[in-house]
């Protein structure tokens, strides 16, 4: 099956997503739609996030994907059921798959939760972790700082360790806390930052790198695999400015893997 | 949707599949069976290994699971196609999901197994490998003395410590190695001891716990999730000898978990 496979987020965050996709398949082709041009989503209305979120839907139907990764958080959780019930191709969340890692990870029970304000307001999280274990302890907390700041292209220096440092300070009494999700695509790029202020004693969830793992087992359950490429050639999307995009992709596909893509301009809106 | 899920194993190694489904899944009834008296699996031919495995899930299948998890490395790469193809319920099986957390884990590409003679020379592990990834380096190793070891209900101490010392001893001289799976659900039960024979380096993959994090998912992909139940009471089902086998699985299920499982005996064969 050699249809290639989408992802799309509101912006560069959920090239944390195409890139672990990109090691840990790399027979797969892959197709990435960020709509940098109305990023971020985390404050925007349920109603707009699904409207934008069909948009870059249909841009990528016409590319012939085989499976859709929604590799953002607050996309995710306004519209998975949506999409899973209007689409014939399997849809896969980022929500899910760090809730399960999360799951597996902890040994007290009490998981921590980061994303946007829409993802935190959703409730999406706390829901699929209850769907699993009603047990669970959740807090979650919003991070309006961190989105702007990553799409800026600034995830290290003095800026980003303050910015994380006072933004998840209302973590810090939580003493019970053992595992924290990056409930956001764009948080991975602060890993470091964000596993310094948390301490060593927190498993860090990149849903980042769940996501990638679990696109992977859904391949192979609906089988399709690609059982003959190996690293091709993928496409990636912006409906926004390209010089910054394209300074910020480069900055995360490091190791020689940058030349494997193909950067173009979208245009996806309809009225 | 409430009906159990299968689970079917060589003896008591699959039990370390059970334990972890019961953490990680704790809305799920479980329904366990060890075929005790004709283990070890791991030497016996592929005709064999077909025909014990088809009378496990006939027993089961009376017992109308919704999903049947395969926790046995010989037989899922002896049998999972052929389950796959005959059963109209999903079947999970120990290999692809220790193939992915290990293609997930590593940094430099090469990969050790350890497992029964049957499992390693059915060469299932590197095919799952190089399904997803063909420059993945593997390197498997048969490990004929543990299971025998563990049934006897041996985990720890010095014969433990002894014999995988010794066993272990080719992948002392593979420097690169920096992932390794247990390829057989015995083996987690010697993790500890393991771990130390082969360092800190290199991260130990036990596709128990990542057995059941995959069955998590695809009983959210197929929409087969129990949404109201909560540490249900697990029915066990052996073949053998029952005193040992209840010893065992005292050994394994400590912390209290022992209490929710009923353990009994079971008569499969047939002619």
């Amino acid at each position: 099956m050699n249809r290639p496979i989408g992802v799309i987020d509101s912006g560069v965050g959920g090239l944390t997503v195409l890139q672990e996709m990109m090691r840990q398949l790399p027979r797969e082709k892959l197709i990435y739609l960020g709509d940098t041009k109305r990023c971020p989503y985390g404050p925007r209305s349920k109603e707009e996030v699904q409207k934008f979120t069909w948009e870059m839907v249909d841009f990528l139907l016409e590319k012939e994907i085989k499976l859709l990764v929604i590799a953002c958080n607050t996309a995710t959780a306004f519209t998975i059921e949506d999409l899973k019930n209007k689409l014939d191709i399997p849809v896969i969340g980022v929500i899910n798959p760090g809730a399960r890692a999360a799951i597996k990870a902890t040994k007290n029970h009490h998981i921590g939760i980061i994303g946007t304000e829409g993802t935190v307001k959703s409730g999406a999280y706390p829901e699929a972790l209850e769907r699993i274990n009603p047990k669970i302890h959740v807090k979650a907390l919003a991070c309006p700082p961190f989105v702007p700041m990553v799409e800026r292209g600034i995830f290290a220096g003095d800026e980003a360790k303050e910015t994380v440092e006072k933004t998840l300070k209302p973590l810090k009494s939580l003493k019970n806390l053992d595992t924290l999700i990056l409930g956001c695509t764009h948080y991975p790029l602060l890993k470091p930052i964000i596993q310094q202020v948390v301490g060593d004693n927190v498993t860090v969830i990149s849903s980042s790198e769940e996501t990638a793992r679990e696109t992977s087992a859904v391949l192979e359950i609906e089988q399709l695999q690609n059982k003959t490429g190996y690293h091709p050639v993928h496409e990636i999307y912006s409906t926004g400015d390209m010089e910054l995009f394209d300074k910020i992709a480069q900055q995360i596909f490091i190791n020689g893997k940058y030349k494997e893509l193909i950067i173009k301009s979208a245009e996806i809106e309809k009225d």
